[in-house]
């Protein structure tokens, strides 16, 4: 009933649906992929319902340098919340953090991290939980590039989840990040809704506080969202076999596996972050600089050759990085 | 841009959309509620994002007399498996399930119950899980109304499920139903797909079996979606407190308190089977038959008329339960 308006629309030439992309391998990989599943004639052909890509998100949609973003907003609740705690100017890792002492703060490894996103993160409600992280990502802003922290997200990606969209994929974020802190934010930045995303999580108990019923957020973890338990958040919140997975480091491996592991078309996709004057350049895979924030080591890109994975250079595939700001 | 089609479809009269439903207050309350979220001249206008809808699903979607389904399946798997556990025979709970006495079995309690669901859930991959509910669900069949399970589901709230995605929303499952026992088939049944199903689940772990990668399902708890767990799975696979709760025992209560205490508009629905005839009868609110299953108590009808949630009676309010089979 609407062919008239392709008729109205005339024949034309069809736009780029990934202008940012350069018109690489990777590029023609994506386009004939989704072009052989949306093809009914195809032996390749996947019906809507099963069209499910999911994205990694700190170092695949958005940046991850210098500190994951979510550590920075820690970091910042942390500063903030430290007047109601004058114990914190000599207990550690509180501390190390007021200091602006990342080396000692380091030195507390997971313990320590555990501690401050248990200062930080819990004894709130959800609700309460969405307003402070809603406020925090409409101000804060990128050391390096001086502009939010969701407007350094990847346009090329911005494009593909829209794309992929467009041709009647459903898309996730699968992300080791905490799933409270993306969601507020996630519709509006990457079009990507609330129960479409899948993350780490601490514990929640339904309770009434002052006569109202809240869910309040416990110093507890519930599910860490990585490396092998991302394809556990797969089943448990999509309850399919992605066709689709993209990725940029060791934590991605796994779903990269569960996702091209199943028969039929499949395709998965590394971010290779190769590009120091735009972005960032670590590895340590091909000789760049190692980085303990979204390693790609030399085995992934081996795991990736051997299983026909993409790996997306920055600087080769990316012509643009961040979307332009008005 | 599509102004030409209302034109052409002429001023007309509207169809009914919800026609199993009686002209009943219940019914009036359903359209209210529905036109006032939707009117965005209205104080109680819902952005279409927030449109979240939850339905328990045994009792509320779907006949869960005289034993829950997913039980049905359980038993009639555990049959079929005990060829190959000759121990069966002597050893209980199993011994009573394939000697028909259910009565036995229920002495052995809860713990009978997590044996007989570890035996009949677990020890296979999800993708095997997905094909034996599959091919199960597609051939069992009702003891008392002879149709599939899948056709035991309630007209009227078929319509309701429908109603509400044509106006915006967004409809889930939230039940104490094993989450991947009913994801198979609610996209086909209910238009329900499955990343919008929430339920209880057993933990999984990614392994390779075979060389194969796969989720395996482990006999261990994971999550117990009901009562107060039901909010929490909420928060976790939706992410927002729903605008409309629809229920039909107690373990809906702290659903309807979460969903119905958020501000703006909130609608509690409760589903009361009075209708011995057409289907069954029990509460025992109302001093109806007393029930164990989908137990509906005096106390929830107490809250009901407390916080202004509609008890749908069925036999007032639906003229017709089941769809019309071909
Ligand atoms: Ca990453
Ligand atoms: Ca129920």
């Amino acid at each position: 009933t609407l062919g008239i308006f392709t008729v109205l629309a005339g024949p034309g030439i069809a736009a780029d649906p990934l202008p940012a992309w350069n018109d690489s391998s990777a590029k023609q990989a994506v386009l004939g992929f989704v072009a052989k599943v949306t093809n009914e004639g195809s032996a390749d052909f996947v019906p809507e319902s099963d069209r499910i890509a999911t994205f990694d998100n700190d170092g695949t949609l958005w940046v991850e340098q210098p500190i994951y973003t979510q550590l920075a907003f820690a970091l910042d609740r942390l500063r903030s919340m430290a007047p109601q705690h004058p114990e914190w100017k000599t207990q550690q890792p509180y501390k190390s953090v007021l200091d602006g002492d990342l080396e000692t703060l380091k030195t507390g490894g997971k313990h320590a991290l555990e501690q401050i996103i248990a200062a930080t993160h819990a004894g709130m409600t959800s609700d309460d939980f969405d307003k402070i992280t809603s406020d925090w990502i409409s101000t804060a802003q990128h050391p390096r590039f001086k502009r939010l922290y969701t407007e350094c997200v990847y346009q090329p990606q911005l494009e593909l989840l829209k794309y992929l969209r467009e041709n009647g994929f459903k898309t996730f974020i699968v992300s080791g990040g905490g799933i409270e802190f993306m969601r507020p934010w996630t519709e509006r930045v990457y079009g990507i809704s609330s129960p479409q995303v899948v993350g780490s999580s601490i514990a929640t108990e339904f309770q009434f506080v002052d006569g109202q019923p809240v869910l309040m957020r416990l110093p507890k973890v519930n599910f860490v969202d990585d490396k092998a338990g991302k394809p556990v958040g797969i089943g448990q919140h999509i309850g399919k076999r992605p066709i689709l997975a993209v990725g940029n480091s060791t934590g991605d491996l796994e779903m990269l596996q569960y996702t091209t592991g199943g028969s039929g078309a499949r395709l998965g996709l590394l971010v290779y972050h190769n590009d120091a004057e735009r972005e960032y350049a670590y590895g340590p895979a091909g000789g760049l600089p190692d980085s303990k924030i979204g390693t790609f080591p030399q085995s992934l890109m081996d795991d990736a050759t051997e299983n026909g994975w993409i790996v997306i250079g920055m600087k080769e595939n990316w012509n643009q990085i961040f979307p332009s700001v008005p």
